[in-house]
């Protein structure tokens, strides 16, 4: 049987998620299923992948903490059914029986705590279907199979049998072929041998490799289709998250690299999920991306960065020590120093803010020099405040802007200075009080400080 | 002969710790033993094991720069005997019996640079010698034997010869059973073949492994208990020492992780030896825990901070690149942010200081909000002085809240304030000189300024 | 035939380094030889390993930005030859002629993007000629050989023949003596035979080891010289300048772990090439080195610090979370505590500047204490003035020092002052508005407030 492209047309195809387990090895109130990758919960890394094959409906069987991944998915298209009780991965999959009445397309079931799975690879199982097998099962080979049930299949990957580890023979454990449990078929097969499937066994739960069993038993062809073992790794612990983490950025970085960013300790640079970087981009150790960051051509972020939510335009530097927030854009040129935190700051092209600085709610003209200590004032305990700040001003370190406020181009603000009124275009605002001087104050302080001092170590 | 239970009841036991040697290798004025591993000297590791036994009597036999060790073990009951000189790890053990004049139980020679022996290891010990053996050695398997000094034991465990690597014949050294040097035996016997020890050897050295030879000489049997080679590694380099601290820190964070705290990147958290950690804890990369902390459950840690000596209360937010000293206690759902440093600050429920604050000396009621760039100036170059901070107190941006002073609650300080009288429950404070317009001054500044900066290019 | 001494007298020697080519598998518009390692460009780590061996002269073959090349290269000593248009190695090598007319000593022909070659290795294929060699050819053994061109040798490392991947016989492709591509023959051998390189393959280029099979041909013995595959690995790729750059810290870290520094988690410490560390040095997790760092004995580096153009003086205390930048110079035991940025900053002994402060091109007296939140201000948009702070001076916590402006020893500035005038030694300075109090105001406005906010909500 010769080999199909994977990008052949699908057949119209509709996904069974199941998200209803307790995952107890989390040791959460939080959701296994929601736990993050590159900061997206898993359950979305997989709906991303089933997205990809334009599914007719995909239905989610939620149970334990339902709430939390029907808030999770409100809004992506999906549906959810109820498993309650839960007993066992069969009779989850049923439970979308009803959501799916009158789809008579390829059905995939697939696990919500196994977030890699691809689209591609979900093609090839299709294919198998198209090819004439009747169900198409997913194996992989661990370094170590360990406990997973085995796959047994010929050379062309016919099933002949699924087997738990516990009921097999130790022939059928030397095979390293292992059940990832994703699974396809038709919507009819998929409905007749779910609901085939009994629970005469130990946990006296149904469960879903029977599928595989009951058309091997009609007589069909089963099919396995092999993929690499992290694809298909389960997450139970948050060990095992680490882990998935751990590849995720690696193959982020390398994609990084490739494109033609410089990662001067690549294991030190964690991406988000939707972390988007252009060409000559330098980023030196320790730089953390949240979602939602844009970097242009050229810019260098250097060491001890953490940034979500940004656009940073060409030619930008950032840091050492910058902390970008939410709704924060550079232009061409801007430069962001330590100790910076941006929030909703929109800053023009060659704008500077290089020292210990809080820029909340303001935009700030290109050619404006933000001096070191600056704090926008946006936030009176009840509301938010916006500053405005215009083309090539200078505020003077030390100085407090006092928001709603705007500062006109070209102005000058004295450091130390207090704003709590609009600044004109080309003025100089001073908010000073006026030097008070004590000549020899501080030598008496001293003297009388150092006698009690003196004092306190005898008593 | 049956496996004894580890957990069966020990018979008295005292330590000699061998802490006498130069360490020259670790190019340090600091003794060898008290580098630290996970932030406790590594000599502390070390007794912590030992008094899991509850002994009778620890012996440390100190040496070269004796007067650190006798000031990092002061107070934890310990006690020092000097070796001075320094004849070998027989001599130094031989130090000790003075000290435990009188002992009549089993006596175990451990040592000060192999922090990482557990309380179990020294169970199993002690259970080989309540089984008929008159003397226990402590072996190993590394992953190359090299050049330690291997143990030539039958299948029981049952010791026939130690011997040195240099006087081994070649059968000898294919044997990967390595000595650790540590070894336990009845007081009167080690006593008795510690005394019969000699030095004709090349350095002329008084050797502990001679204890084991002499019984099994006396007919004695001598057992050797195997552990993992991790447990029993010398630390006697920076090397070595980074080494051990990393492997200490993988099971910790294993251990943290076990626990239900997600750490999305576990290479990049380093814990203290006494970290306690709840439940449904997040950590983001490159986060440093100090001696001293506690977080309870539901707590976020944003990438880079810094916390030492601080309690953290349910369902808090620290960082990024947070700073959180000794003293510092923060209530339930408190918030400190970036830029932030708190030292002796108690910041009660929901209180919140959020960006570029120094709080030092400092108690903050609940629901305050600590305003950006906000400085307690609680020293005058002498004292420390107090700031208390109402309920549901704003400070004001960029203020100084000049110690001793109290802001009362509900109480508002404008921005940009520096505080030097008490502010009532309620109250506006302002402390603000008046703004000092200037219009076109900085038009014609920049005028000025371009013409000089035109001159300088010139010239 | 014997070994010769690495260490003999050399022959005069000139070096070609090749760095005409695009590298456009880095994507980047800086040439792939100015890409840096340990903050060097890759080019001038190969140049001060031949500097290392006093040539005679030194030609870097440029083409591909050569502006770029031309530029870093300046005041080395180094000549440039151009290659326009390039057709191969040989070819390259050949254009350094010119510039080498005369000069009859020993040719080194090596490459700007394989720059971990070290001059020992140099000195052993040169000692090779020196041993009867007309040419000698740099191999080694790779993990994967993959498609590397072969050095075909016999055990005394005489060459019989070199050959490309795709001609080898499968024979030859078992050999894994790799060609790096680096060879050295006399000036007069090297120039004969790279005149008579051809171009009839597949590329039409004219490649550089046809010089080792042209000297096979006249009967001439060619040596094969060994050495560490990661010394000749080629950078062509961001991920191989990562996996060089990492291998070149490890070298570097357990240098520094040699020579008596403790690095707690040395994978998280990235240091410079010019970096010097003196003993007993403690430096904590995530710490940057750019150039030109000393630090001295005694000196603790707490985590998160990055660090560059400074002199550490014995007994400093630095960080967490501190930025020195060029410029920086801490007497001994100053301290420079978290979010502190200094730059051209010069501290005397004791110095202390603890928390949230900007310290810009100034110098501060023995003792002196730097308060919390204070900023120098030293630039006002075109030019940069000097702040003099005196010995025992204490600046009072968040205040602004508008340079110029001299502090006296011993004076003492108020909290929240903005300094525009000198301080005379022995001073008091406070610049203070007056305490405007408003009492009750701020529980009228909470009122307010609270019910502006539930209006919004309803609306």
């Amino acid at each position: 049987m010769a080999a199909r492209m994977s990008k052949a047309p699908l057949p119209p195809i509709a996904a069974i998620i199941l998200a209803a387990g307790k995952g107890t090895r989390m040791k959460s109130d939080l959701h296994k299923v929601l736990h993050p990758i590159g900061g997206r919960p898993m359950l979305l890394h997989l709906m991303a992948s089933v997205d990809a094959l334009a599914p007719a409906a995909t239905v989610v069987v939620v149970g334990d903490k339902r709430d939390q991944v029907e808030a999770a998915i409100a809004g992506t298209g999906a549906v959810t059914a109820v498993q309650e009780p839960q007993l066992g991965t069969a009779h989850a999959a049923l439970q979308a029986r009803e959501a799916l009445a009158g789809f008579d397309g390829v059905l995939l079931v697939c696990f919500g705590d196994c977030p890699m799975l691809t689209a591609d690879t979900v093609r090839r199982l299709c294919a198998a279907l198209d090819s004439g097998a009747r169900v198409a099962v997913l194996g992989f080979r661990p370094g170590d199979a360990g406990a997973y049930g085995r796959i047994i299949a010929d050379i062309d990957g016919t099933v002949s049998k699924m087997v738990e580890y516990k009921d097999a023979s130790a022939e059928e454990r030397a095979v390293d072929l292992c059940n990832s449990g994703v699974i396809v078929a038709g919507a009819s097969d998929m409905w007749r041998l779910l609901g085939a499937v009994g629970n005469n066994n130990m946990q006296g739960e149904y469960y879903l490799p029977d599928v595989a069993t009951g058309a091997i038993a009609e007589g069909a062809r089963v099919a396995a289709i092999e993929t690499d073992a992290h694809e298909v790794a389960g997450i139970n612990s948050r060990a095992e998250l680490a882990a998935a983490e751990a590849q995720w950025q690696a193959f982020k970085r390398e994609e990084a690299m490739a494109g033609g960013a410089s990662l001067r300790a690549p294991d030190t640079v964690w991406f988000s999920w939707d972390t988007e970087l252009g060409r000559d981009v330098t980023i030196e150790p320790n730089v953390f991306f949240g979602p939602g960051v844009k970097v242009a051509d050229g810019v260098t972020i250097r060491a001890n960065c953490h940034i979500e939510g940004a656009t940073i335009g060409e030619g930008c530097e950032v840091g050492p020590f910058a902390r970008l927030r939410p709704g924060t854009v550079l232009g061409e040129k801007a430069k962001i120093g330590n100790f910076v935190e941006t929030k909703k700051a929109v800053l023009g092209k060659g704008a500077k803010a290089n020292h210990l600085t809080y820029l909340g709610d303001v935009s700030v003209g290109a050619g404006a020099n933000i001096g070191a200590g600056t704090i926008t004032c946006n936030y009176d305990g009840y509301f938010k405040y916006r500053t405005e700040i215009g083309e090539n001003a200078f505020i003077g370190s030390n100085s407090a802007l006092v928001a709603p406020v705007r500062i006109g181009r070209d102005a000058i603000v004295g450091a130390g200075s207090t704003v709590t009124a609009d600044v004109t275009d080309g003025e100089l605002r001073l908010v000073r009080a006026e030097q008070s001087m004590k000549p020899g104050w501080a030598d008496r302080f001293h003297d009388a400080m150092r006698k009690k001092k003196a004092a306190e170590k005898k008593a």
